[in-house]
């Protein structure tokens, strides 16, 4: 297990073959898409190959022995820290304290045990790092899902495995009225399911726009072979981001 | 002007007259929609009057005559102080430290004066509150555009002036192959034209999902009225969130 200080490094990782699989977070629940990520995933060729779903859980947690009396600072990503702060509230003792990442602030507190000091983490960051938790699910929101790609360096066709398939691809249509709607019906007439759809506005050219797609069905089977060719007919972009199982 | 602590608050201040309106953060171009605000927007009515897009720039804001080497700390909204990551690979004798709102940031060094600490905020913020700009632009990203709303407690019918309009609407639809398609039918027959359209997955009930659309045209106007009949006849849901002057 490599953590990466930046969604950047990952795909750099990843891409060099550093690393032969990588997982970044695509959206929240309560935050949206992580659209750096969607840019990175249209700059390089490295497949989604799956997807999982995850509850935001956070704890507190800190060095053995160390009392909830006693801690000053809490460590963590900023998003975790904004996602706890009714506990920051009730707690005015404790001030927020930025790190680069969750866990990492875990291995951080393990490694330089500084005094007076939490990190705020996942369980299973504290197991990993054999730290305590002090309190558990402090985050503000119960309804804090975080969606995951897992994504290859392999390119090789997927097996034409039966079953549940999901297929995530982004475009750009002409700036031209019922653009979209053209677009919608390359699969709706080909009775593929949308499970998600997202403009995003690019600002370096008003007026046009980058859409997020997520479609039923596997980019090598023929209906989906269709309607993306149907597709690359009307729009000005196309690239298809991978096909996968769908979480359970 | 009245700075709150989260944005329930300040919907709350604009539903019981304690503000007569209210600007709110509602997507960004690095990090999405900010689907906490389309949620307060679903629950109150308050509608949507205007919009606006700002670029977003960061500054390092310090008491007048503290120098770059003397700053250990600087507070911010967490959100702002991921934006600056590369700002602290590059100072890292100074500490991010998260705080509830970047003005509001500026306005505690002021008030509290606390020892080698900077804030990081807008320049307009600096100036508001007489502080010191020590650096400016150091976000990482300047394609980092934020879109506000601005809402009233005002539900008066819109005075139906000429010019171009843009009505914001949120409903979820049936689950049905094609039900998005269909929904789509209703502007795309009319010549309305989409300008932001996102699917958001209800995690209390599988399969279903609530969209968010912005369309052209003004909700008062014949062909906007139209649609909006139509997809109330195939929607499951259906609230318009307001009309109002697309921003230049």
């Amino acid at each position: 297990m490599a953590p990466c200080a930046s969604f950047q490094k990952v795909f750099q990782a990843l891409h060099s073959g550093e690393v032969t699989h990588a997982v970044i977070p695509i959206e929240n629940t309560l935050h949206g898409s992580v659209h750096e990520n969607y840019d990175h995933l249209i700059e390089y060729d490295l497949p989604i190959r799956g997807e999982t779903s995850l509850r935001i859980s956070h704890s507190l947690i800190v060095l053995p022995g160390t009392r909830l009396k006693d801690v000053r600072q809490a460590f963590s990503h900023p998003v975790a820290l904004n996602q706890c702060r009714k506990f920051f509230e009730r707690h005015k003792n404790i001030q927020p304290v930025s790190h680069y990442d969750t866990a990492g602030s875990v291995k951080m507190l393990v490694e330089q045990k500084p005094a007076d000091s939490a990190a705020i983490a996942s369980e299973n960051a504290a197991k990993i790092y054999g730290a305590a938790i002090l309190k558990r699910n402090i985050e503000d929101d119960r309804r804090n899902f975080t969606r995951f790609f897992l994504l290859t360096k392999q390119t090789a066709p997927l097996k034409n495995a039966t079953g549940e398939w999901k297929t995530s691809i982004a475009f750009s249509t002409p700036n031209r009225p019922g653009a979209l709607f053209r677009t919608m019906a390359c699969f709706a007439l080909r009775d593929l399911n949308l499970t998600k759809i997202e403009s995003r506005p690019l600002h370096a050219r008003p007026w046009e726009y980058l859409f997020y797609v997520d479609i039923t069905g596997c980019a090598e089977d023929q209906p989906v072979q269709r309607a993306l060719a149907h597709l690359a007919e009307i729009t000005t972009f196309l690239k298809v981001l991978g096909s996968y199982r769908p979480s359970p």
